[in-house]
């Protein structure tokens, strides 16, 4: 009985290597040969025992690409050897939105990482329907990465950014990158990123960006920028009340505020009442809706770079190192790697 | 010298008529004698003293409708003895946004009656620009009712309500019945009018809506009866959290809330937060733009009734009387008309 | 071993009807006991024998509301004794667009009639997918124009439709006199319906319309009502090339015109050349997408009348009849309905 | 009394440089001195003496970029020294379409090149609400070219492109090669270029676009690249009926066909039937609205290369000799700069 290693949060704090055995693909299914999985911010509230929805011990990790190692009797959407990565969900395909094609909004989503199916492992089962091909010319790391990145094209879709638009994005991890290239990408021609770091300010630079320290004085050079009017298109990519209300405030008569950000708690704002009045669209986004392939498609056109996110990389055996390193404080990583 | 009366806010709660001196109109102006003033929620805040922006004593009223008794030398829009009413505005014609059309985003924006103009009077001078002839079949008081009925026009262009869509209108004061109207002339099959007034709630019934006492129950029937899914647009024109909160809760993923209320002080909210996975679209409203003629249309083709929405009339003679009712408590009248 | 009776084209200018074996539904299939049966213009392409993709004999007939007889072993979303309607389509349901929930532009797409079944018959059976309950009120004949409805509201919701929009629809038959009545359900405050039957004419004045006799003059008057400008929105609903250049003609300059009648052959135009130089969006449309319950929802709601639709009415047995009436010269009926 | 050169088209195939006499300035007028002018198409008709508004002789040009030499009493706008480039346009500012920001729909709209104002000369006299800063480091050539450049960036904007769109653009001509660039600055990935002449082809395959040569198998290449379902977005660019039936034939159900060549006659088509069923849209464009600013941030930004569009130039002295080069036969220049 083969077996072979999958991450576990055994407690706060702590990730452990289990042993799993490695069965047959089922008649959809492909077994994946893991060659990079990407940590995501939301693994840290998991790991940091504090995530609403998910108790300790759990499989954990949702990032991953690799090779096809085997197929079930009825795949024929991809083939042993072919390099991918993969959606990591679980949709009923039955409900009122999955008919209509919004399997995004399914009535009974699940999230793999979230029935017993860790991303950081040697393999990783996928039904073929969630399976995308990677070019050639693709790393696994840009594999790994379609599936923050797909979230990101998502809510770029939902800006409508038109040609010319100026942008401003709220902050400097690898999402608020992702995004300012994105607005670039969609033909912004002025994309502002605010942030706390400086190697992520000057990355934002290197993609033909201007980038703003966070803060008044930052909101007031845009505004000063934009004649006073601000900015066509807004992204919240933090997820405080602080930055939620620089959004608003930073958004022009009739602009578009696209929330990311994950908000934990509830909280006051004096700034959305204002932005009603001045006609600002909010809106919200959540995940991915037919975006994987796009996502491939941007990367592969040399329209994003998402190599330069990765800043850290470890052998999946160090996988508790990694994980500390994420959470520890000073300068915050953008993307981990890990390899198994 | 001629002279007419003119509605003034002396003090907190006293409204006082002055005589103020009749003048001939400016070239591009006309004189209009007023038939029919409606009085506004705002007049209210302004009455009570308690208007951010607005000190006492001031001139009143804003929502007037009349005859022509005058025009300047260079008007030829309108002629002597035309019906009217008037957008209460003055813009600048020439800031980026007015060159773009956008004059409700006039970065020079005032409005008329915080500029020395009563629409509680005898009179009313007005450019030709903001005047708009009335049908033969359409009443003074429906004029009257244009400039609020042009706001909600705007809020439910907005909404970008589709044919069949469910609609939840929180609030049955008159803007509430306004939408709620408004959106079942948009093709709109199902709407819910939620509030605690019975009459209104009565009257909603015969515009065709669902009336829903306000509440977590209305709430729930809205959500039974939309499969648990929620509306597809959902209009807050109440102004305080838990109506926010609760159109927010009620609207469908990926629906659209249009905010109307004025909220008057920050607020805490979690239910926001929650929209925002839901991706949906929170959009602010605010004033008119080109939307008096379309609201003068609607009611000229019979899609909405603003008559049911007059429950008193008062000569202006008696204004203090008419605004005491107004503020009183108890059952709160929808529109009250002075007439000089 | 039950018989019932189907209609067959058995050659130009005949049908006939035939008897068929009654079998038990499918898993999947429901059978149902047709109340009522409408024939559409197309099936009069096939009576003449000129049906570009139809070649006789061949079943005949799509419109069709009935009584769900039995159901297969599977079927859960209706039961015996339901009053329903049918959409007359097979669908693959893992193609490119079936999968993003676009049914009507499946890859593989295939009409019930032109696969053995048909519409002008005692019996139908349907797929539960397929099958849309009929509220209480609704008859069984403007169940069976749901199909044909469907059409018009996929059709006027690509219109765009704004509050106070002017409307034109070219063509008084059928599909013009719902476009029409949907326009109006939209929010359009004038719509002017063009064609050449004087009752049809008078029928769209009763619901609320402008009627215009087909020809420049009625061009004409549309054009000095809209104060030279055209309509926001025009419809072609009848499919000759005069009424495609006048829809062309009639169009204000950036606004929408939207193609529903058929065009058999190539053609000439120059209007189309100038309303490109207008910016005239001219849009296709073609079947329907999740519109049946939209139909179902606004007749049940009262915003179209289907029932004036009906002129004539048939016992099924009279198939041949009702055919050569629909065929025949003259005042060309509305809507024929078969009753089994 | 200072004179300066302009061209007239005095017979067909005939330019002359007539001297004209330098005035002051209007009070809202610049007096510019040009530094480089293009030729445009539609000269070419003129030059030729069949273009259908114009008769012989005339001024003619109307692509300019220079220097502001002397303003007028109120001009505030812009200063002597400026760099700028011209809308050069005459609207009312006072019609229905006007007073809405539409001022390419002014219902009085007129061209400075049909009202004795020729582009091909040493000084342009613009009013100026139409004059634009160029910024430091854009040349003057590229100023010239921001009028057909606003024409296209219009025309984009129409197309509604999403990110990773795939976009055909029938034509390799100057328009041709701006509208490709731009579907890459909207976020198309795949933009495919169809013409006949093979440095043009080269050309928009340095852009990044995939050039085909112009035909069955080209569009057939296009069909397979895309699975047979065609792109999302094509632009015709040439004006004639074949490349119209191919951007019909080309574009994918429910896709967006963007009509910019200018069709001399009417002309026969089945194509545009078969798109109809396909639920294309086909939209005219035309002029532009704001779009030179949009032009100028757009170049300035590094997202369109327009100095590759310009293959050759004469000093103003030689117009004849470039007006002959424009109208032979062979290699079509793409564009041509004179230089006073």
């Amino acid at each position: 009985m083969e077996m072979f290693r999958e991450g576990i949060i055994s407690e706060p704090g702590k990730v452990v290597l289990r042993q799993r055995e490695k069965r047959r693909p089922g008649a959809r299914e492909a077994l994946i040969r893991i060659k990079s999985s990407a940590v995501c911010g939301s693994d840290m509230h998991i790991f940091s025992g504090r995530h609403p929805y998910v108790s300790l011990p759990t499989t954990v990790g949702h990032e991953v690409a690799g090779i096809v190692e085997e197929t079930g009797s009825e795949v024929t959407a991809v083939k042993v050897g072919d390099r991918v990565c993969v959606e990591p969900l679980i949709t009923c395909g039955t409900c009122y939105y999955c008919r209509r094609g919004r399997y995004d909004y399914c009535e009974n989503l699940k999230l793999k990482y979230r029935t017993g199916n860790s991303g950081y492992a040697d393999y990783y089962y996928a039904e073929e329907q969630w399976i995308h091909r990677l070019p050639d010319e693709m790393s696994f790391d840009e594999g790994a990465l379609m599936e923050p990145f797909a979230c990101t094209v998502h809510a770029a879709m939902k800006a409508k950014i038109h040609l010319c638009d100026s942008v401003c994005v709220m902050g400097d991890g690898p999402i608020g990158l992702m995004l300012a290239q994105l607005s670039l990408a969609c033909g912004a021609t002025h994309v502002y990123v605010m942030g706390l770091q400086e190697d992520n300010l000057t990355l934002a630079k290197t993609f033909g960006c201007i980038p703003l320290v966070s803060g008044s004085e930052g909101i007031e050079e845009i505004m000063r920028r934009t004649e006073g009017r601000g900015v066509d298109v807004a992204f919240e990519a933090v997820g405080i009340p602080a930055t939620f209300n620089q959004t608003m405030a930073v958004t022009k008569r009739g602009g578009r505020a696209i929330i990311f950000g994950i908000f934990e708690d509830e909280f006051k704002t004096k700034a959305l009442v204002d932005a009603m009045v001045r006609e600002i669209e909010v809106v919200g986004t959540s995940s991915y809706c037919w975006d994987f392939q796009r996502g491939i498609d941007l990367v592969s056109a040399g329209k994003v770079d998402l190599k330069s996110l990765i800043t850290h990389r470890f052998p999946l055996a160090e996988v508790q190192k990694a994980m500390d390193l994420k959470k520890g404080a000073g300068r915050q990583p953008l993307k981990i790697i890990l390899e198994p």
